[in-house]
């Protein structure tokens, strides 16, 4: 049967007095975890969505984007790694990502197995049997103290961690403290880059300060961004490495090195698409080098949780 | 854990321009059936909420309300009633309103098994039994065809059925000549009672079409109403009898007849409460006695679906 | 033209997680006075709106409704009433109802002088003239320094004030202390009355506890109801008297004073209304019985504002 | 004061089942025009917005975004261009960007003179006195007919219409014949460039088909794009000459053109803005490649109107 029954809404804030309002077909699941509320929505336009404490994080139809701009500019600058540390990254889809290229070790550290296997049931196609890759490993716990106690270097380490929402699992993974332990986890010529937030100008706080806080401690820092349908939203995302500059990858190295590891065909990165996302507009670069907060342990960056907007 | 996520919201048309809106903390399941889309929602303020076609039906806080009204009325009217014929009431709530009374027999009709079924599993207070009771018959099928075929006669009759919305199982059995075969399946004495939707001012049409139509072959036609929260409106009912008149019945007698029966304590209708249901206020009083409108087969008063509303 | 544009909404909150919605066509005015925010709307179901710090008030479309409620039954009860005090009810209309009845004279006491005058602009027709009645007599001022300062009694005191909001306007008119003053202006066989907001089982408290508040002072208290379309809920009153009962007035009583006055013409009152709004339904009645809490100065009933709900 | 009253909001569809919501603060201002429904809100967070037939189509907050982007890519590669057309742009904001450059004659045709007064009197930042320029000349009439009625060339012509909504003011301006008659209308190394609605995935449609729609009679046709904040969208411009191509200006060669004219002190545009807008993702890149519709005068691309979906 075709009858549709659209009278379900996600209302997503994104800041005060806006809000993003998906139709949705049907809730699969809600799961209190030990860290947040899981949700797998499906909605019309963005097919099945994980949702956590009231952010989407992924959909069927968009997740490519994300997914791949997260991981591949890192992995084409490192050139060639061998070991990545992934800190977050529950739905498996950014393992995925990683385990395309000819890496021999990729550490995934994630604080919340509920969200791995909700994922596992319910969006399959995201880790599309990553967690079975003999290459990676899986170590659920937290991602601050994994780096703190490890001693092991990696050539590549990518931050795909929740906002840090008040009393959330993620409060504090992004400050000076703790990018000073990843710089020390990171071999000479590595890489670091994290998700960073919205880009907007209606909403950019967070990662102005996240690039000004990795300032202070890494030689070369880069924001960039991309589009995500999904969240309606210029997504920010901010490179950091000890002098290798992804602005300097040409169009064509960056084809060049995708073809040589048998990636020519991303549905959405290529050296076109390195261009646009690490050219920035204006008045984001502006808002960048104004920006002069430094995230601390001690003073840390926190977003509101949603749920004191809608009457609770 | 005690943590919220109200970022769900079921919006309930009530007319074009006007909606009433609930925060879901999840959808417990949704089922296409043969006949419409059920759907068992968890909200904040009501419970559990049986959603049939995106118009809500039934919750756990306030279902007592409607079911009660709908049905002792009725039946204190009748005065100790032994044959019941109920049109609709997949809930099984109606069913269970009606074992409270002596009845020998109780035959219950109604199109949609995947729904009772799913309020059984899911809501199992509201049917609480009754379909296990040997008074009780469960007939599937097509509530009209049932009438028609049959040649039993009852003291009373309650249509509990869905909205007569386009295309929708319900759309004709609100007209004249369905009126008219319900008529020869009661006895002398007897009492039918139908869910007649909003008497609110901005809503009244189909009320007031569905009293005028009873008029035209009843006797004595009654409409009564009651605030159900929520559908977040004065809700109308319309009784029709041989001559019997529920406005004749006393406070005192109302008490006296619920006593003897044994349902002195139920949780809304008594003898005061009899009273404000069928006193009703001037202008829907002014607005029932100018209606001309007379639903018949062919010319049958159908509602809009909603997902009209809202861009499928 | 008749193209709409129905892109606006207002949303009302009536407790967290449930709403109603009104599409709007048109803001045609909105004033922050010394007091509080008032906004003229013009909504698609019920035209022109007035609505004070986000709560609507009065509507072009059931207006009629609130405020024959409110002032008849009383004027009424106390029987031929000479003297009436009214507090707050800017609109006018509350005072239009009040001149309907040979009074010689009547005093309203409302704070706001801007909001009064807003609604002469754009809602004419709810004064209706009445602030030109050589009867009338406007007061600007705090209704409760009124009271405390005034020595004049009255056969009828009204209370048509807005909800006890937090830091709003009305938040100390609530309270025993002031009904005992209000008791102190009233005459032997005078009438008090306020109106006390939702009665709906999710959203009763502020009712009961008013109801219980009043019989810590008055001989005789009823509550009483009419559901209100604009409000999506049925609304409560609270009577308060020396005795005198209205319960005890006949349907036909309550047509034979109606008419007396000439005012067998209303839309809504009459004497088969007063039978439904003064009869109550159980689990109301058990609700008020079982209220123990009492509203005093220094233990005041106060309503969340609602721009807490909307993440401003 | 100080106080929000946050209740009321402006939903705007983007496709079915996905829409953005705006807190409004006021709307100033509605008025059905002889072609379109014109309104001007406050909104929290973009300022005062012009919303035309429930579109919204500039802030205060934003507009320079889409304005930059619109104009100053088209005049940068016309190099130094003396006469402009102008196609609909009632705010002024295109016309002001126009006249930042050193034209001779700026030519601005637009339909609705009442959107033009309405802005001028309410967002008289937008236009900042261009109408006023002895260059400018604006002419109040149908774009098409007026390019079909002229001889005139010009060295850029830009497009700033509205969506082709159905029965719309613009429903005939983006067809491959339209599109004939503005190049007769370029001189050799002129430029035309059309805004071009979203570019995301789940909405591009109309944008590839306008692209593709070009290419049919232009011989170099590119895509651009720019993310604009209240849009919440990555919104699409398409630009066509005989030859001039926009991928090919390097960064320091548009800083170089930006200087020579003044322009260095743009919010948005510059060299590397360039690089970013005309960059374009690869999935986007293949959905232009694959699309096969032109738009034809009698096979229009038409988007149904908003209304339809909030149940007028």
């Amino acid at each position: 049967m075709s009858r549709v029954h659209n009278w379900q809404w996600f209302l997503e804030l994104v800041v005060p007095n806006e809000y993003h309002v998906h139709g949705i077909k049907r809730s699969l699941v809600v799961r209190e975890t030990q860290y947040q509320v899981a949700e797998i929505l499906e909605s019309y336009q963005y097919g099945k969505m994980l949702v956590l404490d009231g952010e989407s994080q992924s959909s069927e139809r968009d997740e490519y984007i994300y997914h791949e701009v997260l991981v591949h500019p890192a992995m084409i600058l490192a050139d060639n790694p061998k070991k990545v540390l992934l800190l977050g990254g529950g739905e498996g889809a950014t393992l995925r990502e990683i385990l395309r290229h000819p890496v021999e070790r990729a550490v995934m550290v994630d604080i919340d197995e509920e969200v791995i296997e909700l994922c596992k049931e319910y969006l399959p196609h995201l880790a599309n049997g990553s967690f079975n890759d003999p290459r990676a490993e899986l170590v659920i716990g937290d991602a601050r103290a994994y780096v703190e106690n490890s001693k092991e270097k990696f050539d590549v380490i990518i931050s795909d961690l929740t906002e840090p929402l008040e009393e959330g699992p993620a409060s504090i993974l992004f400050t000076k403290e703790f990018y000073g332990s990843i710089k020390e986890h990171l071999n000479e010529g590595g890489v670091f880059v994290t998700q960073a937030l919205s880009v907007s100008i209606i909403n950019n706080k967070a990662h102005t300060a996240i690039h000004n806080t990795l300032k202070q401690v890494f030689p070369l820092v880069r924001s960039y961004h991309a589009y995500i349908p999904m969240y309606d939203s210029d997504w920010g995302f901010v490179m950091a490495t000890f002098g290798r500059d992804p602005v300097e990858l040409s169009e064509e190295e960056v084809n060049r090195r995708l073809e040589k590891v048998g990636l020519s065909n991303l549905k959405y990165y290529d050296g076109e698409t390195h261009k646009y996302i690490f050219s920035l507009p204006k008045d984001l670069r502006n808002a960048i080098a104004n920006e002069t907060t430094i995230i601390e342990d001690n003073k840390p960056f926190l977003i509101p949780r949603r749920e004191k907007f809608f009457g609770a």
